[in-house]
């Protein structure tokens, strides 16, 4: 595997991706980004678990779904559904800008949309520019943003908020653009295959783990992080999410900074392997968007790590 | 107030109880669970953040949302409108057992059954059942349960998969009940208040805040933690969840077990309190569901805080 | 009290001061250093034990004993003497360079010098010198430095190896001076007085307890030192000491940054008086020498204390 | 290396034992505990820092010091022989009762006894017994208990308290035994040599580190802690020690529960030299004394640790 290409290679045999869908979706404007998915086999779920669970019954290599932050779907059941069941890994994240458009059929202007079409979820992000330039217009829910733009090309509604996508699909045009009201919003998609050797280490990676702790005692999560942090391990996110088991009994569902290939990343790793009642690991993968790993504090790179390991074998040996 | 009513007397003013609706949805089940709530008016709105304005605004006196592991709406919505915002509080959790009816008008039989409405979530959790009692029927999504009940009330299609309180309201009678693939689910639900005095304790309360972290350092987090930990506090649910300011900046939402007015409790979030950029409380209240609190560690108690600040007074004294 | 006055108010009414002897000790030099012992009685001691006891038994007001890194005597004994018994207060610590100068009477020449007479710490440290200086002369132990010179003052041995004080007792002369083979040691001493109101603060002060842990588990001391971490307050001595009732457990002495009319201190003592078996405050005292108080990270001074405890008080009113 | 022989190996080919002396002191009677340094050669030194020069300088091949807890000696200059200069290596503790006898030339009695001699620390553990049984004799001081004792036997003095072995060599007798004040006090001795291989793991082993903190933060010692407390390495004790370079630089000695081949201690002992400025590793060696190491926490024994190597390995290659 050559070093520095970043996942490509991981999904260089992958020909048919699920996504959730319908047709027109934010996950499939995030798909459109993947390089290796163009000319492949584009597979439309209608849920998240249907899209997970092709990948598992081998009817898709792939699988692109939100992970956080989402406006189509939930974040929850993403991670609930990566939490349990078979295996899967994460080899890609995408980081989608969500951008609303308000779709039309060609020819409708402003003065005869009565109705508009969308997902709860878009609805509350377009709420204030939908108050302010369409006061009249009475809000339809859909299940999808997508399925409101289709709506609206089949003539039910007169307008749809959606991804601008949506409109190519549905052959609608945007009578306005970038209608959120807090632009800036980002929904975080993940490209799932079956387990097997993670991307090549790129530098700039990511890394996610679910670790099921052994006993519910106070200060449990406390020791999960601590092993992070012993080891310079920043966090970009963490969840707790109830194992469903039991109410009460919780797991943690944690993105790191670095590959599993990365001495620290995979001492971590070690760590929770050896102190909770169960350890996932998700995936390594190339990190997404501007920002960067933080700098490393001293002594957590892989030289000291090799040369800590020399020295103690040396005393061992005296 | 007196002391052990566990925050009835809190909300023994509200008069206009606003939820997540549409009538027949969870939320309005969980609702109907607030004794207090009898006789009030309830006010259905569309979307979580439309709930939490109506109380923002003095349009309803609570809200009725749920924040964990639901059916019906995003947690993370939820989290959003608290983190941000006029404050809100909340002075009642309730836990709803999730369980599903496939709903249909009186004489439907199954063999009758072409086409099942339900919302994403809601089929995500039945499917298997779907698949094995009614394979040939079509699945179609609608913006929520609810609403499926009402289409399937006009004979839109011929079954809902539902709560059972959205029977009631569409005049629909089950054709199987609880149909939940994995029986055992539960979604959380808050009931929010304009700030105010917390309800009384109980013994038996949990904590809610935002911490927003003062810079993004590794360990930020490890910090936050420890302040709850060192006093005793136990953690029952943490989230990070990016600002929107910018993005890999976040905070985090903590829900822990005890009262502010317990000596520990206040201490860690005065912890919080120095070492964030921003700590938003959002309330004190009873703990729903059958699992305790965990017992205290040693010298956490209310005791234990009075005794050694009395200890170091003397010493300040001499 | 008058703020800034650094201790001296505290010993303003100590007349009597014991001291670790005989006359001519380092100790002796170290209470010379302090202005309020100029004409006052100072009572030598044969131990630290005896100098401790004397304050104990109203037979002296202050006592003067080292504490870190004596040549006299041992730190341990201090330590142990000052974690049990009657509590005894620190006012004040004194750091005075370890010189030794080889004392002689006067007239005698380097070739006259047969014998050299010192304790056995101090040999320790002025052996090279005395290697290369006086290979031929014979090195004999006393109980004190200040004991060998007087023995050379009685013509008992021909030199001694001791603080330049004990010349000026003895009315001997220093044939060399600085002698040490590593120069630029430091004995820390204390003097200490029976309980009382702390001397004021000064803004650069240190306190010393004493924590005897509740039960001697695995990671018992990190929970202790969190304490001292979360409220950035930095440690300048750490020390285990076995108790006494048993081998193997342990109680742990520790001198820290700053003050206990510091928020930051008397709140971090209170933790631990929450979470000890037994906690007992040593003192707060102007920190000596040129070694400044590490600056406070931030939201750990009293303001932030301060606008925290307003901020809890004002949410439990609501 | 045989398994369970518990060091005595590592001592096989010692045939010259250095000790702090002169003859019939504490450590003289230590190293008659230690069965191969029967029929050896002993070769009793002034001071601690002359038996540690002798091994450095292969003038001995083992050098017994006290290290805790002593009577005749200094700790903290043991420990800093130990942590600077050419590296040595502990390989054998032992924990000496501390009993004294008061004795006497054969036929002495208590009404002949005018004149006692001892060591000060000594003094200091025997003062009520002496005022109570001997309230008129008057105490002089030596350089040693041995000495006292020696003293004794040339007539100088009436009587010694001092160890029973000082009795042998200078042809004493006890008037009295066992006369501390605080019976129950124990030395810790450490038996040095060069390094080499350590003592074979017996499963009840200490290792003894000093660690040199990279720079003097707050809460530097806390993070030294943490590397053992997540490893489930128990700590027997700590003492910061200056570091003499500079007042204000400390390290660390520190003691733990388990040998270097132990997996826990092997991986502590690596985060430590890539945490800090430097670590000596002063040696692993059977336990002493009746206390047993702690249990283990789950997860931390060799299993656990080969378990969790061979996990992330898996996951690396996929």
């Amino acid at each position: 595997m050559e070093s520095g290409t970043g996942g490509v290679d991981r999904v260089r045999g992958v020909r048919r991706y699920a996504y959730l869908g319908p047709e027109g979706t934010f996950a499939e404007a995030a798909l459109r980004t993947v390089p290796e998915a163009d000319g492949a086999f584009t597979l439309p779920q209608r849920t998240v678990p249907a899209a997970i669970e092709a990948v598992r019954a081998d009817e898709a290599d792939a699988a692109l779904v939100p992970i956080e932050n989402s406006v189509e779907g939930s974040v929850a059941t993403t991670l609930d559904e990566l939490a349990t069941g078979a295996p899967l890994q994460i080899v890609r994240e995408i980081l989608l800008p969500v951008v609303f458009s308000l779709l039309v059929r060609p020819g409708t202007d402003a003065a005869a949309v009565k109705t508009v079409a969308t997902h709860p979820h878009a609805e509350a992000q377009t709420r204030r520019w939908l108050r302010d330039h369409l006061p009249g217009a009475d809000v339809v829910f859909t299940g999808s943003t997508a399925g409101a733009a289709m709506a609206v090309g089949h003539g039910e509604y007169d307008a749809a908020v959606a991804a601008p996508i949506a409109g190519v699909h549905a052959k609608l045009e945007p009578l306005a653009e970038d209608i959120a009201d807090n632009p800036g919003g980002v929904t975080r998609f993940v490209l799932l295959t079956r387990p097997g050797p993670p991307p090549a280490p790129t530098g700039r990676d990511k890394t996610t783990v679910v670790a099921f702790i052994r006993d519910d005692h106070t200060g449990a999560l406390l020791e999960v992080l601590t092993e992070f942090a012993v080891r310079g391990v920043n966090l970009t996110r963490i969840e707790s999410r109830p194992t469903g088991e039991l109410l009460g009994r919780y797991c943690f569902s944690v993105d790191c900074e670095g590959h599993i290939a990365d001495a620290r990343v995979g001492d971590a790793l070690a760590a929770l392997h050896r102190i909770c009642a169960d350890v996932r690991y998700l995936g390594s993968y190339p990190r997404a968007g501007a920002a960067e790993n933080k700098p490393l504090p001293p002594g957590r790179d892989d030289t000291a790590f090799t040369a800590a390991a020399d020295w103690v074998r040396t005393l061992r040996n005296g």
